[in-house]
């Protein structure tokens, strides 16, 4: 029995050598929602790289995390390194489905084969428990992505329209609008004409449902009509604070938009953010003139991470703007004051 | 000693319950090279599921392999599930670099900083030691696919220009063509009047790489009319026996086009794979006629994959089609004889 043991963790161990690993699987038990719940967790690269202890993170929280975790994490992990990122590191915390008609919809319809109009007891699990949970056991910044698709897209788009929006920006990729007679565009025609949305950002992705369906359906036909109404509503609504953006992808159907348009919400919603190293290694100022920027448009006070200043000093440094180097330097143990290793005088 | 050898263990085992995994680390000792290589490896899902364990899975090499690996496993992934796959499940084999710019590039230039010229060499190892390797160790179809960026961009397109082509199809991003003075658009001049392509694909990913610099280089200017005068050539060239298929992406510097273009290729170089499904179940004869055409375009005998076929039975089951739903699960088992389950009677 022993030896088995032995055998059996020499095994694991060796085999756990080779892997990649990109998450880790975690558990909480939801009073609300009266089941245990997965989520999965994708910390940033420079997370437990002690130089960057006091780092805080925005958390992208994904619906169907299952099928997305994967492709996601990868993109916030190219879209945010090198000397050009286009978003800053992110915690991702995909949410697996237990029920997902069920959790995602936010009207009963009661001639279905599925479960349906759980998504207020949904939305109270994210908020009340599981937000509340990863605030307290990773260094996560207050701003807060949720990414949805189909389903997923409506659930979150209903989210954009409650006062206050528990999240401060959205990836709505060609929801389900059709849901219920269009019940979420109706809401949304109410809520455009008294609602603030200041601080809150929409990248709605629009696939041409229609586009490759030989014989479209009826709800097809609707799907694609309330998806059209909305976007006209909110473009022609008065609501100038929110930040929207919409993309209509011509040659994708429902399914095969989610990709690109992962890509594309991710770095819209940080329009902005991308800083041309070769002129800020020549002039400092423009990062916090950038940043300012960004910070005001989407209603949150960004500051550039310290791992990516680090890649700024070293490249200035190679590149013989030594000065410049000390003043990014400088600006990084400004905003970064308990980082251990930047209190000590910067060596070119 | 022993106590703390089974504490090890114990925290091994236990956190490795937690992880979530996406491949293994392999090294490959190269007698050419005179080096160990890694590299990385990502199975399908269904790759150990003993149901199919007779299929062969078409194979992607991936350059700048510790860079990318995540990103592209996780979109081959999505790409290749569901009823809509667009292209197959495919094996991921992504080559870490030790010596990039030795490596990838085809000519040595004697004046600069980093190494050069090691292209022939890398291209041998590739060829001669890692790719039977990966043939001895894993269920591969003869179809290969090779990814590569700037200076695997260059290194890739080069490979399309030999004969015999060692790959089946090529995502070519952005490549660094002007590299040496052009050295690779006048070789492939050469080569367009000579070699025929037939059975090579070839998706060439262009940015606009000019765009977002504010001062661009004497070097920028080469590189995009270099990749000017490429797409002009093989547009203009009489190798009607090349698939050839380019996209230039107007909103993409050098950096950014990557992710979009590592979507887009995966999908074009397997365009013609998607099959409508609803009325595929409506018509089981659609598939093979799909697949013949696919497979008269890019040179090669696809089959379509037993899982997907499983999908499908079960999607006509569900619908009714009782009389396809067997159509199709005999044409799994023609297709694959020695899948044991298959050889049972298929019961509705």
């Amino acid at each position: 029995m022993k030896i088995l043991f032995y055998i059996f963790c020499l095994f694991t161990v060796f085999s756990n050598a080779q892997k990649i690993e990109i998450g880790t699987i975690e558990k909480i038990q939801s009073t609300i929602l009266n089941e245990e719940r997965e989520y999965w967790v994708s910390l940033p690269e420079n997370y437990t790289n002690e130089k960057y202890e006091t780092q805080k993170y925005p958390v992208v929280y994904l619906l169907d995390g299952e099928k997305y975790f994967h492709t996601v994490t990868g993109m916030v992990k190219n879209l945010s390194n090198g000397y050009y990122p286009q978003i800053p590191e992110c915690i991702v915390i995909a949410i697996k489905n237990t029920n997902r008609s069920r959790d995602l919809t936010p009207t009963t319809v009661t001639d279905l084969s599925y479960a349906s109009g759980g998504a207020d007891k949904f939305e109270t699990f994210i908020t009340d428990e599981l937000i509340p949970e990863v605030n307290k056991n990773y260094n996560t910044l207050d701003y807060k992505i949720l990414i949805g698709h189909s389903f997923g897209g409506l659930f979150a788009f209903n989210l954009v329209l409650k006062t206050p929006s528990p999240f401060n920006s959205y990836i709505v990729i060609d929801p389900s609008l059709w849901w219920d007679n269009n019940t979420t565009v109706q809401k949304l025609e109410r809520t455009l004409k008294t609602k603030n949305f200041r601080g809150t950002t929409l990248f709605f992705a629009n696939a041409n449902s229609i586009g490759n369906q030989k014989e479209p359906s009826t709800q097809h036909y609707e799907h694609f009509e309330a998806k059209k109404n909305s976007l006209k509503l909110v473009e022609d609504s008065v609501s100038e604070n929110l930040n929207f953006y919409s993309k209509y992808y011509k040659e994708e159907d429902h399914g095969s938009v989610v990709l690109p348009s992962l890509i594309d919400g991710l770095r819209t919603i940080f329009k902005g953010f991308r800083i041309n190293v070769k002129e800020l290694i020549k002039n400092p100022s423009i990062l916090e003139r950038d940043y300012q920027l960004l910070s005001d448009k989407i209603g949150f006070d960004f500051k550039p991470q310290s791992a990516y200043l680090d890649r700024v000093v070293d490249l200035a440094s190679k590149q013989g703007k030594k000065e410049n180097a000390e003043i990014l330097h400088d600006l990084n143990k400004k905003l970064y004051p308990d980082n251990v290793y930047l209190k000590h005088k910067f060596e070119l």
